[in-house]
């Protein structure tokens, strides 16, 4: 249990996601909604997406899945009333903003600079692969830009930590993003099941008895 | 503009498709509540999976997703209230289901006959490739079993009908099941965008301009 004894949800996200952008936005309303805690949690996608034998994001190895994707989350935008430009690269490099996001959930920022990476990203069609675009974002966030690319470009506990996270995804059971994961080990695949995790988190949800694998 | 000048819906289905028995069990109180008139159109994804290298269902071909859909479908299962039994063979074979229910959606009793045929699948387990399975459930609507299917391993005009409509489905930009399709063109993909479909074929939904393709 988190604290003050609500229940506590894992936000599973990867900056390159389009439908991560879209929970990320909607995840803190929810949130507070049920009462529930939600701890963000930056993963690598592409070493899952390597594993089984992609080179780039299955959008791009399946050009119809591809342009689904982009109206839908283009929909998606419009009905959550949030800004959306489709930037030129896609899949964008993640990792330095991962890392990023790493050093900020242990200082505190991790979450108000991964919203605003995803509005860079995806609201403004701008790219957050490079340390010049994630600068201005720590710097409007009070912090020492400088200091903290250096840092994550170079601290070995910040590369093993986002290597750990990422096999720990793996262990639960992700395979895409986002993905919320309750307490009890439930995995909740997509913004489209941000309602159900939250009711399962917060105990209000219905709860089959686990299947044999 | 359907009967009575309501709006039409095209639900694109496969047999084999565990989401397609999800949505194909709560279609018809969605149309009523919209007033959308909805025809089903089965198709096949067997060669739509082909033309992108696929062997069989990516529920299969990759582990993690498919462990994930068997226990998400059941939650499913278990929030609208229907029955699930998951079979021992997936996917099944569909080709002969789908030709009857094209020839049931010429004569009136396509709907029925594709709802039985989904609870028997996915909410009873049993085989629905074989005619042995398919029999039972023409006779239990008052048809004359052999002789449809006789006809649907032999008739010409059916078989063609079937390969027209999987290339329609593949031309529509489908490359999965089950799909919602709106007479202005508009795909929604999973019993996930269920709502948002009938929303839009009712004119009530959120239209972003058509992106550039």
């Amino acid at each position: 249990m988190g604290r003050f004894d609500q229940p506590v949800l894992d936000f599973w996200y990867e900056f390159a996601s389009t439908y991560s952008y879209v929970a990320a936005m909607r995840i803190e309303a929810m949130a507070s909604r049920h009462s529930v805690v939600v701890r963000w949690r930056p993963f690598l996608l592409g070493p899952i997406f390597s594993a089984q034998g992609w080179t780039t994001s299955p959008f791009n190895l399946y050009p119809a899945k591809g342009r689904y994707m982009w109206r839908d989350v283009e929909r998606l935008c419009r009905d959550f009333e949030l800004a959306f430009r489709r930037p030129r690269e896609f899949p964008q490099n993640s990792l330095l903003a991962a890392r990023l996001a790493l050093i900020g959930a242990a200082e505190g920022w991790g979450e108000a600079f991964a919203k605003a990476v995803f509005v860079a990203e995806f609201g403004e069609g701008r790219e957050i692969s490079r340390p010049e675009a994630l600068g201005p974002i720590l710097t409007a966030l009070g912090l020492d830009a400088g200091a903290l690319l250096a840092r994550a470009r170079t601290d070995e506990a910040v590369k093993s930590r986002l290597k750990s996270a990422t096999e720990e995804a793996q262990s639960l059971g992700i395979f895409g993003a986002p993905n919320f994961v309750t307490e009890d080990g439930e995995l909740f695949w997509g913004n489209d099941r941000m309602d159900e995790a939250f009711a399962w988190a917060a105990g209000q949800g219905q709860r089959p008895a686990r299947m044999p694998r």
